[in-house]
Parts: C-alpha cells; structure tokens; sequence
C-alpha cells in the first residue's frame, strides 16, 4: 500500500457548482419527451449514467424509452444545460484542494459520469494541470452507480483502488465506491442531506471541497 | 377539540414544484449583490422569510445588507424567479389532496413565507376554493421560522393550533410548527432528505402531496 491515499473525484456537485442546473435541465428535457417528473426526484438521480437516468425515470412513470428517444432526451438534457453554463462556478475550495493534493504529490484523478462534451466547459473551470488522468462517461462500458468509473481512474494512476478515496456529492458516488471497494467520501455540495450520504456509506461527509480541505488530516493524507 | 384536525400547507415545494427555480434565482440574485454561495447553502434556506433569508447569507460571508441592498437582492430574486415561472408546475396529487379536504370538510388554508406578489402566479396554479384562507408574507409581522404565518391560518380558520397539522417541505415549515404547537409533517418534494425533516420535528415526512393523500388516514383523517 501506498503511504498516501490517491484522491479520486467526482465532477458535478463535487467540484463545480452545477447538480441545480443539472436538475432544472433534465426536468425540462423528461418533459419534452413526455415524462413529467418533480424536479427533486430527478435531483436524486444526478450522478448516475445520463442514459440511466433517463430509463429509470422513464420507467418510474411507466414508460419504456426507445434508444431513439432517449437519444433525445439527451440531446435536450445537453441543450438546456448548456444555456445555463454561464451561471455555474467552481465550488468554494476546489482549486485550493486540488492544489494541495498537487503540492503533496498526493495522486489524483476526475472521475464522471458526464460524457466529455458536456464535461467539457466545467472542466476548463477546474483546470487540471497536465497528467491528471479525467475519465468520463465516453471511457467506460458502465457510468456511476457501476464502479467502471473508479477503477478506471485508479488505474490510471496506478494505484490499487483499495487504498483510494473516491470523494463525490451523490449516493451514486458512494454506491460506485463500495462497489469498487475504495473508501468513499461524501459532500453536501451537491444538496443530498448528511444522512442520505452516510447510509450510502460515506466514511466522512463533508460541506464542500473548502470544508474537506480543511479536515484532510482525517483522511490520512499528513503534509510531510 | 374539533372531530378532524385542520391542515395548514406550505406552498413552494409543499403544493408547486417550485423550489429549485428559487433557489437558483436567490443564487442569481445575491451574487449580483456582491454575495457569491452555492446553491445548496441556498437551497438549505429556502421556505424562509426572503428578508431574513438574504440577510443571514449575507452575514455568512462576512457582509451586512443595507436595507437599500437587501431591497435589490429581493427585487432581483423576484426578477429571476419570474423569469422560470412557465416551467413550474403543480406536484403530484397537489389538486387531489385539496379536493379531498374539501370533500371532507377538513378545515384547510394555505401559509407561505412567500410575498403576495411572488406567490400569486403560484397560487393560480393551485386555483383553491373561495373561503380559502391565503396567508402569505404580508399578512404578518415575521414570516417562518417564526410562528405567525401558522397561527394567523388556523385563527383565520378559526380552529386551535394545537390540534392543526402543518405541512411543509423546509425545517423552517417544521421548526415554524414547533414554536406554533401545530403537528408538523414533512414533504421530501422540496429536496430535504427524510432524516433532516425529522429532526426538525416531522410526525411523518411523506414524498409529496400524492404520497400525503395515500397515507392522509395515518394523520388522523377519517373518510366518515
């Protein structure tokens, strides 16, 4: 085992500020394509696989969504999300973990169920230096709750998942962390409640990146 | 002590699903005050007064609203509320659950921290009976957490508030019910999680309206 836990982490609502905008775009999209869901239903399912998403709620209201329509409730998804994007910011704190983890030589990764076009403008605000490995949905067979996603970014880091923490806003996350047998780590940046986060089986939950910056110690990772 | 209890209902995220439009346009609307926060801190808020609402989350960053800025923040979430309204909607069984009330003669009002102003386009929406009592922000001195909007709808009903049932989707409806001694139930369509709304004090927390009316005899509520 390494001395240092590598850091995997998830994108939307983890990093950026963008699970809201998220939400509102899939509830206008469902709804194009005939699906009329309350918007907290589908906040509750940000985080997973887009095609997913769509197919579970599809079937919660008793639809079977063709793979034609579900293309275009994506391709709707993606336009409404985009009109919002100049709204959306990095979380209070992300630059300045991701930083820290740099200056530790703490090994890192972006790990999302977004598909690289739509991950794309988020992940300017980020600004990963060079190297850091980003996988998205378009890498893997099987995005979040599936633990795909994990394994890929340990693996590109050549870390074994089992000493890396994989720290995301969403039950999701956490479902695809125990799944992948890393230790995960939940934040309430994304609007889950604290509870929801533990019984998908946070270790620790925190606010946000600024708040888990500030209590690293307790995941291990020490500065010397 | 009357036969059946009386319902008082919130009405952003307890009858219309409107809570994730506010809370994305009070992110809009304080950061255009000079006061950037994540929309979940914001969401957290929503179902307060929007006067203590924007002066707490100015105090979180370290500011002090003037009265001339707090005015431009409320004016600027009223502006970018507006401009969301065609996509808000009823929540499932809203409609259903007033009929039945009604078809009960179940004492029922509506209390909201909202405006008159903000709250009537939403109101519409609900279309409720005439006789209805609509208590919103104007009508008291202090809107939720604090009692008053509770207590002015059960004395408008002309019922005790101690055998009346608050319902709200906030821990602000539910610490509201506390300090009126109301029986608060919960709704999870405003995007809580259960566990927050039942230390806030719910009885019960149902998913939504349609949830509520399935279960309505677990408050007490006879058909006969």
């Amino acid at each position: 085992m390494p001395d240092r836990p590598a850091i995997l982490l998830d994108l939307d609502g983890t990093l950026t500020d963008s699970v809201y905008q998220h939400a509102l775009a899939w509830t206008k999209a469902l709804e194009l394509g005939g699906i009329k869901l309350s918007v907290w239903r589908i906040h509750r399912r940000i985080g997973m696989s887009g095609g997913l998403l769509a197919e579970s709620l599809a079937r919660e209201v008793g639809r079977e969504l063709s793979d034609k329509e579900a293309a275009q409730v994506k391709a709707a998804h993606a336009k409404a999300f985009r009109a919002q994007l100049r709204d959306i910011r990095l979380l209070p704190g992300a630059k300045e973990l991701l930083r820290h983890l740099t200056k530790l030589h703490v090994p890192w990764a972006i790990a999302t169920s977004g598909a690289l076009k739509s991950a794309a403008p988020l992940l300017k605000l980020v600004d990963p230096p060079a190297g850091v490995p980003i996988i998205t949905r378009d890498d893997v067979a099987h995005a979040k709750p599936n633990p795909d996603l994990w394994l890929a970014a340990a693996a590109r880091l050549s870390v074994p998942i089992e000493s890396a923490i994989a720290v995301g806003d969403s039950v999701w996350d956490l479902l695809a962390a125990r799944r992948a047998r890393a230790l995960g780590v939940g934040l309430l940046s994304g609007g889950y409640g604290a509870e929801e986060l533990q019984r998908a089986g946070a270790y620790q939950v925190y606010e946000d990146p600024a708040d888990l910056l500030g209590h690293i110690d307790e995941l291990g990772i020490r500065a010397e």
